[in-house]
Order: structure tokens, then sequence, then C-alpha cells
């Protein structure tokens, strides 16, 4: 099970937006190419796919090792394919990805109320 | 650590658009009031603070139990306190809060590449 950290690995959020019809579908496309081959990159750590409740969005929440390993990714001659796996479901306009680090987090007292 | 599964708990994003400058004490305003009250409501699991690299954003990635338990939180008085808090270090547009299910989550192979 993917964990979140401070001070942990590179943090790559990935968001489309979609129309409700195709959430699910956008979802399948990049799910079959990160099956395929993007998990098998060196420094792949995890990709965790999120879709809004409104049926408008996703999110890929994704982590690398470093941004070495996620700069090897990115010039990955299959990342075509993944490319036109994502223009065939057709979000309204393209992708926007941008890169973090993990400031802080904050759990409830006592752990997770889960 | 905080975990992200399937079927997990109720995934709230919020992004902030901010000046550089102002960036992390963004993330210190709000993570003050996360540790003041936020923490301790019912449902509360975890709230993640990320800056992009390129210092014009902050996300905070927040799970609860459920929907009831967001709610409850988004009308508690001392919310008041935390939309000042925010309002003082001024990001540039709001914020824009969407509400997410993990869908699917995705490990390299043989656990995490860390």
């Amino acid at each position: 099970m993917p964990t979140i950290a401070e001070g942990g690995p590179f943090t790559r959020i990935v968001e489309f937006d979609i129309q409700p019809a195709r959430q699910l579908a956008l979802i399948d496309a990049i799910v079959g190419e990160v099956e395929r081959w993007v998990r098998h990159c060196p420094g792949f750590v995890s990709s965790i796919f999120h879709a809004s409740h409104d049926g408008k969005r996703v999110i890929n929440y994704a982590q690398w090792r470093d941004q070495d390993a996620l700069e090897v990714f990115t010039h990955d001659p299959r990342g075509e394919a993944l490319s036109a796996a994502i223009r065939a479901v057709g979000p309204d306009s393209g992708s926007q990805a941008t890169h973090y680090r993990v400031i802080r987090a904050i759990e409830a007292p006592g752990g997770a109320a889960q």
C-alpha cells in the first residue's frame, strides 16, 4: 500500500479534465500502460489514480525515487504509446503535471481514524 | 505515516496558487490550524501538505473517514479562523477543493523502490 512521508519520494501530480462519461475509460487507458511498462521503470515507486466524485477530473498521484528516475521515464520511447492511449480517450484540455515535495504529513491523534 | 489504498478514505484535494515567496508561509498558516483543531475532528484521517518545486502551488491532500465527517468539519465555526489564516497569507486565486475516490493504486514490482 503506498505511503506518503515527509521527505519522501519525488511526487508528480498529473491532473486531467475529462467528460464524466469517459472518466473511468481514461483511468483504464493510463493504468494499462502503467501496468505494462511504467511500473517496471527503475525508480518507479507508485501511481495512484483518483476519480473526482463529480466525474470531471482525474488525478494521477505518482511517486518516483528521485527526479533523475522521473527524467529517464519521461524520455522513454514507450511514452508515445502512453500519450496515444490518453489521446484516444480524449481529455478536454490535455493534462497538467506538477512536481512536489511533501512538507508536512499530519495524522489524527493516536493514528488514522479509519 | 499516511497510506493510500483502493477503496480507502474520502479524499479531498485542495489546490492553491501562490507567490513563491509566500508558499511556505501559506503551508505554515494552514498547518497551524490543522494542528490546533482540524486533526481532532471526528473522522479526520490525515492532511498532507505539498509544495511545488516551482514555488507557485500548494496542495493539501486530505483524507477523511467519509463524506459525512468532512461535512461536519466544513460547518465547524472554527473554519472561520482557518479561512482568515489563509487570507492573511493571500493565495492568488483562493483555493479549489475537489473530492475524489481512489480507483487504483499501483506499486513497483516487489514493493516500493525506495
